[in-house]
């Protein structure tokens, strides 16, 4: 069973990244933290990657219900999605599952908030 | 079954992130994403929350592993670790079960990856 929502999209990567972004922000996230993986590596280990960029999106009000509801659920959030250039040529989008993830904390009053952020995420990725 | 390693600390608030902070870089760790949920939860929703930082730990060998086993790895990272006031005054320090969340990619090649970090995290909250 995987554990991300993908898309693959033609375009170029910073395009794609700002797309990403932009389509997060719009579906009421904020990118709280943004990894570029790429550099991290040639910085602290001298080594050559391909571009990747982990974004940490995060919706205030979704995220306030969940730390409400469970108040290690921190250890879990922001929720990820990943831009990288595939070995085809092409750009993936992955969105971690938030049903999976949210899952770890078995906490049914979890649930709904985690389908709700999954419907987002999808919605995302669909308009990429 | 849980999905975070805890330790709970006595002493003030901020010392126990910073303590956090050195110990996790004591670890090999970078803090690559830090995030004072306290302060965002004023900002964005005008709310009041108590003192809660998320702090995302990558150990840059590790994470460079890891990613070469499995490119979607990047969507369950960094590793969290957490400090919160908790209701009885003290602070928690919780990090996120390396060996949970990277189970998720059901994938035997990352299983002593994650082992390691485990070790790491344990080490990192016994020293506080």
């Amino acid at each position: 069973m995987g554990y991300t929502i993908q898309e693959q999209v033609d375009g170029a990567f910073a395009e794609v990244v700002e797309k990403t972004i932009d389509a997060l922000e719009g579906e009421g996230f904020g990118v709280l933290c943004d990894i570029d993986v790429q550099a991290t590596f040639a910085k602290k280990l001298d080594r050559e990657f391909r571009r990747y960029r982990i974004l940490g999106a995060c919706n205030p009000e979704l995220a306030y219900e969940g730390l409400e509801d469970e108040i290690e659920l921190g250890a879990l959030l922001p929720c990820n999605v990943i831009v990288y250039e595939t070995d085809e040529g092409t750009v993936a989008v992955s969105a971690v599952d938030p049903n999976r993830l949210v899952g770890m904390a078995d906490n049914p009053d979890l649930d709904p908030i985690a389908e709700d952020v999954s419907d987002r995420f999808e919605r995302v990725l669909d308009s990429l």
